[in-house]
């Protein structure tokens, strides 16, 4: 008799996990229960559906949950929420909101692909129908369908994080009035100063406001309709309000089944992406990813690593032995006509950890000095000062960055120093770098410095 | 008393190493003998100078001989061309065509940096005056000085690499008719068929005509003052022509000077960039360069190959105790809309050396797959059966392609196997890759076929 595969969530994780295990093992029986009415979307192009650069919202869909089953044999249930698991008998209970029922599914294997929800502070106010949290389809559904409903001229996004800027540069693209307020003394948290002051410029350069080291005390409906914010550093009011303060890991049921977590509550999993539980795995925005440098298992929610993770679930789920081998803490983000990227640890991350490390920083040009078009780039390496080894970058600039750090991702996976660093035999030709790539001048400048 | 270090060449490698052994060692007295009267300028941009993207000739210049001595207290001599190495005696004899007159230089360390020559074959006719290679500044100045004082209609390449690409390019650009003419086969001699028929059709899509596996009979100079190109492929007629067939080391007066040649009569360096003599140190496009693969040392002249070893020379000289750790081959080249690179080993040059090689090749997309404005991109990994190891990767896409290759770069210098590489955290957002980045797709589908 075959036997079952149950995913629960239906985005990066999960359908790859699906996808992975029945390729591998056609006679395994495929079910994904998905909570929302959507599968397979791409939650990394909401802001630009938002902003209308992606014009429907079923553009960010990979494949349709018909397509799953047409052309994978995987069945695709939409609309199901699971409420409880149990090991011992090796079944799932869920919700048919479909149909307003209870179903009781059995399995063989568990994939958890149960993602991360947006924090939610306990701000009074909070519960005001203008403010959004954006992490799903149905959020984006609902932050577009206010905008084109209302007259909104005024937006505010807590946080700066990656999500807060994406969405500062997608509300200004509407034409909004944009206001940022982040709680920390620094933007992208987890990016070092030399780095955020060049996106605070482009930031103010193109409008939004940006309020650092202020807390939001309160979110007040006003008789016109705005919403005042109190915050510790002053009051204003906006039309609509978008919360960019973190995730945390959907871990609750599994928890309640036994299952081990571990930062932030996000469900510890091994190399194999097996939890504590036999026969029961997880990955994605609700498991730990293990920190190939600092050698933790971290909460690092990111798709790419959703995707991998998930891909790697589903093989051993089929009877391989295949090993996740880690996140370096990669991230790159658009904002306005820049690309910030970092890899690795900050050179406060590395201060942290006890690490004793020298940083350099320089900023140079992406092109040839006589070729058209060239742009600044800065570019922040942090190296070990005993082993001489590399131990992450930062780089913002207006062309290149997401793949000059990936370069360095390379680095870290393979423990290279700052001198191997230096000698790389680059490519280079005048559109696309300086002769001496811009990487290699840093590079350089921290070999001396170590 | 001050020694004597004198620099035969004034363009990269020379610069470079002048300039490092200066820095280093501030009480060298430090001479560069440079034939033409340039120095300093990046020759990789007189395709861009001709198309008139780069305006003025002296865009290309890095620093002026002026600046060099005032700010660096380096002594530029130019229009002085060496004519005799005395190793004993430890002289160099040159002849001044500024004052027509010969002069005897005394050293204590020699750099030669000379550079490469473009190949003339000995085809009836190549001696016309429209016919021109491109090389130094000078060329470059007389090719733009001959289509300002011409009526330029029709051009021809000789020659599909990658000068022969940028050229055609560039003389498209400045609304010419455009035939390449290749003696082989394919066109960019250096890279696999999935990769230049993608490049071919962006020729043929822009207009440009390209005949291979056709060899120049002769150039016969017409009445009308046209130059008619005989070929094994027939005839046509041009207003110039411009010879992209490759480049041999100016090693002649080293050799006579007992200083030994490699492959290709390239000056025959080790990882100091010392040759044979002592006290003589060779870098940049005259010398050889030990590629990483290979272990060979080979004749493989790049710009940024010569910033590096002329920077180690100089630095060796001074004292220091560096090495190069030689190159694997990278290349990039703007062709139109298209960027065309390499690095490592092509299949067939892993099949040349008895290699056991896998290789596939998929064609992705360069963004997100909603994201708009995304390109092609078509990605070739060649692999090594047993050992699973990158042996190299070959791109061609309409963006990132110059930055992506450098993934692999970084990944031969540390022998990662392809294993590794699929599971490096690359970065990703929406309007920089897709979700499964480009690169990992055929890293995946290698992994599988080996």
């Amino acid at each position: 008799m075959s036997e079952n595969l149950i995913v629960v969530g239906g985005v990066a994780a999960g359908m790859s996990a699906a996808s992975q295990a029945k390729r591998r093992r056609p006679s395994l029986n495929v079910t994904v229960l998905e909570k929302s009415e959507f599968v397979s979307y791409g939650s990394c192009g909401l802001p630009y559906y938002i902003m209308d650069v992606v014009k429907k919202h079923t553009d960010l869909i990979a494949i349709t949950k018909e397509k799953f089953k047409s052309v994978r044999d995987i069945n695709v249930l939409t609309k199901m929420e699971v409420v409880g698991i149990d090991p011992k008998e090796g079944k799932v209970r869920a919700i048919d909101q479909n149909e307003k029922k209870d179903v009781v599914l059995p399995y063989d294997y568990l994939a958890i692909a149960t993602g991360a929800s947006p924090t939610r502070p306990p701000i009074p106010g909070i519960g005001n129908h203008a403010i959004f949290q954006i992490r799903t389809l149905d959020d984006g559904l609902a932050i577009k369908g206010y905008i084109k409903s209302s007259h909104v001229k005024r937006a505010a996004i807590i946080g700066a994080g990656y999500i807060g800027m994406e969405m500062a540069e997608a509300m200004k693209g509407l034409g909004f009035e944009v206001i940022v307020v982040e709680r920390l003394p620094n933007i992208l948290g987890g990016m070092d100063g030399e780095i955020t002051s060049v996106v605070e410029r482009t930031l103010e350069g193109n409008g939004v406001r940006v309020l650092k080291s202020t807390e939001v005390r309160s979110f007040d409906r006003k008789d016109s309709g705005m919403i005042r914010i109190e915050t510790t550093g002053g009051s204003f009011d906006v039309d609509m309000v978008i919360l960019g303060i973190g995730v945390r890991p959907n871990s609750e049921i599994a928890k309640s089944a036994g299952v081990v977590t571990g930062e932030h509550d996000a469900i510890l999993v091994n190399e194999k992406m097996e939890t504590n539980v036999p026969h029961v795995y997880s990955a994605g925005d609700c498991a730990t990813a293990k920190h190939i440098l600092l050698k933790k298992d971290l909460f690092i929610p990111m798709g790419t690593t959703a995707n991998k993770q998930g891909r790697i679930a589903g093989a051993n789920i089929s009877g391989a032995n295949e090993v996740f081998k880690g996140v370096a803490g990669t991230a790159v983000v658009k904002v306005f006509d820049l690309e910030v990227a970092k890899t690795g640890l900050t050179e406060k991350e590395a201060r942290d950890n006890k690490l004793n490390a020298v940083a350099t920083t320089i900023t140079s040009k992406t092109r040839a000095h006589y070729y058209p078009g060239s742009r600044p780039i800065t570019v922040k390496l942090v190296v070990e000062k005993k082993s001489r080894r590399l131990l992450g970058a930062q780089m913002v600039g207006g062309e290149g960055v997401s793949k000059r750090i990936d370069i360095v991702v390379a680095g870290l996976y393979k423990g290279m120093t700052i001198d191997e660093l230096s000698r790389l035999d680059l490519s280079y030709a005048p559109p696309f770098a300086p002769v001496s790539p811009d990487i290699l001048a840093p590079a350089n400048d921290a070999m001396k410095k170590v």
